[in-house]
């Protein structure tokens, strides 16, 4: 093998997992969004395949060869391969110490988990999805004891959305949070009541779409490159920098709820649609920290989304499309409503207060479901008696409590924190991006431009 | 290699090649419905290393020799495997005839094609089609002569979606038709004109997205298994037994363009729905022949959905969705206003009897190209000429011309004439059913059981 011979071993590597990863992308976009409820077995042979020529693809022989020469010479190398050949690496160790099968039955597992768990929350039977979550923790334990024998299972899993963290951060970081915050919701609570029932009214859903088709228009998302799509669970996914796609939930009893998800999922589009394009087809295109792609959603959630000059701005198209809903209501009035500060059952309609404290009854679920003090079967009280502790909430269903979220169904264990330290490092960048660029303005004149350009250069582009 | 490790190996190809060909499916079911408009760039690369490994995997050598030893070892195979085996060879042998260079290069090309034509069609733009649909025809004739050398080539494409069809069979029907066709357009063209103006009022798309629900359930039609997507061309397709999807084009101001769109493409769904489980995963599972295929969306659309019983059955859901709309109007007014004849411009939305002229329209076209006789470049007056000739409209534009039909994008030459014996077959198919069960009282009850059993049992069951 000589060295053009190994790059171009590498690019064809490269490509042809970013070919496999693109296909099964499209696969569970469809899954999630388009695809009709019982199709779920046909679909796991399929990703079970597919996953199979992405383990041999990146684990077998001819790739470790053609790494491992690749990085003997690096100094043949320039720095944008040498650091995509270490990101490479470092993500295959991981799937290397994962026998074959075990890491298809997975893939296949995740996906019959997910139509499970779509029919468990719908008929709030956390019993049915009980014996899937089960392997799913078990699982994750076993691939980061794997990947890190010896080392603690749930430090090994959150470093693998945010590299570098651990328990003994996030503890810290969660403890002085709640100091901070749950004085406050006391205070709060003791304020007198927002009215916020006019977002209640009935919302139709064809008007709703029409006013999602809007803040994305707002937010300058390019939609000749970025769909939307409909979904239980909101999410983004992209196939490349110029194919994205985000997804909302419509509620015809509750207005707000899409509109914040369009924004927030609009974030992370805006995010991988900026990316820079010398990283396209690389080993290191999109983002990468789990973290700091929260940051954007919940930075243009809240932070942009949940201003008083955001709101100013959009409220006339709002009272154009919604003209009977909104009839009596001022601007004020909503951006009153849409920042009501109330202890909530659902993290992702939760406000920007308490949602941390949603975050952290996950946390510290995986936290003592991976470690062993607590068994997957008892996740339903456990998780009720949590919600009661940090926000006074009574839980009345598991619909409404330990199976909301799709991201344990998804095979996702460590992901939550990444919520809670993305709006954090959100307000640091907006105190960073202040001192070069009036943000105020910009979204008073609805022309989010500067900001999308600042965060461009400081960070979208470097992927 | 023993007969048991043969087996085994030929039914791991076929999972394979099943697994590329479901993703590589899920990939143009999202181009086509979901993906927003400039995103083939990526799409195009991904299906060019889905479909090499999909060549190589097919007419490999391990694949050969697997299918050489089995063929010859066929007194040790029952009689399903040898039928699987046999229909598997006969398509290698087209695909070994292509270079895999061209084979991939095809896949590539017509990706991009599809998203050319579909901004030509918007804009009426044939000059930035031509050189695709140039290279589209050149390609299909080099294919047909690489596979059948000295075969007449357009012989040999009709041959791929209906075995053994060929011009001489095609002419011979075709001349049939007009005699029978030509004198009754004539005749009806002095008849009264129908008034079918209410069919042309604004008819909100949110409600015939419910009325497309309603429609499938008529059609008992099982929605875990069948979804329902939007397109600019509406087709069918499936990914296997249990996940089967129909797609529509609404239109505000032609309300049956989508009614008869859904029962159409319902028709393709129940059939393929209902094959038999026995040839699930196997390289005879679904429909094989287009006719065929085509007899059942044809039979469902015009005998069944043009019917005078299914219209009185389904009129007051009609009118339950459209009260103003259809305010006077009484089903049978529906019923004549459906079943209006008069000679148009679109093939998808014209009437039952002008219906055959669009598709000879078509035949003779793809005949002249792949001759040499007509160029390419020359379509848009040749179709308008021919257009002219038969059914005595002029063509305004190229959108409602050359440029209407999604088949040539796709690369299919030879497709069409699969409507017209698809119409014919469904004719004859109706007069061996009313031997054994009642088709209209069953219609007329508004439960297509009956017929869907009879069918399952003639048809449907047997792939």
């Amino acid at each position: 093998m000589d060295i053009n011979e190994a790059k171009n071993n590498f690019r064809d590597i490269i490509s042809k997992l970013n070919a496999f990863n693109h296909a099964a992308g499209v696969i569970y976009l469809d899954a999630l969004t388009a695809a009709p409820s019982d199709t779920a077995e046909g679909r796991g042979k399929t990703l079970g395949i597919l996953s199979r020529y992405m383990y041999d693809l990146s684990t077998g022989e001819p790739t470790r060869e053609t790494v491992k020469y690749l990085l003997e010479n690096t100094d043949k190398l320039d720095e944008r391969l040498i650091r995509e050949l270490k990101e490479f690496d470092r993500e295959n160790e991981y799937m290397r110490s994962i026998p074959a099968e075990e890491y298809v039955e997975f893939t296949v597992l995740l996906n019959e988990a997910d139509a499970v768990w779509h029919k468990a929350k719908e008929q709030n039977n956390f019993a049915s999805f009980c014996p899937y979550l089960e392997k799913i923790f078990d699982t994750n334990r076993k691939f980061a004891n794997y990947y890190k024998p010896g080392e603690d299972a749930y430090d090994v899993l959150l470093d693998r959305y945010e590299r570098g963290m651990n328990k003994e951060t996030l503890d810290k970081f969660f403890r002085s949070l709640r100091e901070r915050i749950v004085p406050l919701i006391k205070k709060i609570s003791q304020a007198p009541p927002i009215d916020d029932s006019f977002l209640h009214e009935e919302y139709p859903i064809y008007k709703q779409r029409e006013f999602s088709d809007y803040l994305m228009k707002v937010m300058g998302i390019d939609r000749t490159h970025c769909g939307i799509a409909e979904t239980e669970h909101p999410f983004t996914t992209n196939f490349n920098r110029k194919d994205v796609r985000i997804t909302t939930h419509y509620h015809l009893n509750d207005f707000t709820r899409s509109m914040y998800s369009v924004i927030h999922e609009g974030g992370h589009a805006t995010y991988e649609l900026n990316c820079g394009e010398q990283y396209d087809g690389t080993a290191i295109s999109g983002g990468n920290s789990m973290s700091i792609h929260e940051s954007q959603s919940r930075f243009y959630e809240n932070i942009v989304g949940r201003s008083r000059e955001f709101i100013e701005y959009i409220y006339p198209e709002i009272c154009r499309i919604f003209p009977d809903q909104t009839a009596g209501h001022s601007a004020e009035d909503f951006y009153r409503a849409i920042n009501k500060s109330e202890p909530s059952l659902i993290r992702i309609y939760a406000d920007e207060l308490t949602y941390p404290l949603h975050i952290m009854v996950r946390y510290e679920i995986e936290k003592a479901v991976i470690s062993g003090q607590a068994k997957v079967e008892d996740l339903p009280d456990l998780w009720a008696e949590k919600m009661k502790e940090y926000l006074g909430v009574t839980v009345p269903d598991d619909t409404r409590g330990v199976l909301q979220d799709s991201h344990w169904s998804g095979g996702s264990v460590g992901y939550f924190p990444s919520y809670a330290l993305g709006s954090a490092y959100g307000a640091q960048m907006l105190q960073a991006m202040k001192k070069d660029i009036d943000f105020t303005a910009a979204v008073k004149e609805g022309n989010l431009a500067p900001i999308v350009g600042w965060l461009t250069d400081k960070l979208y582009r470097h992927c």
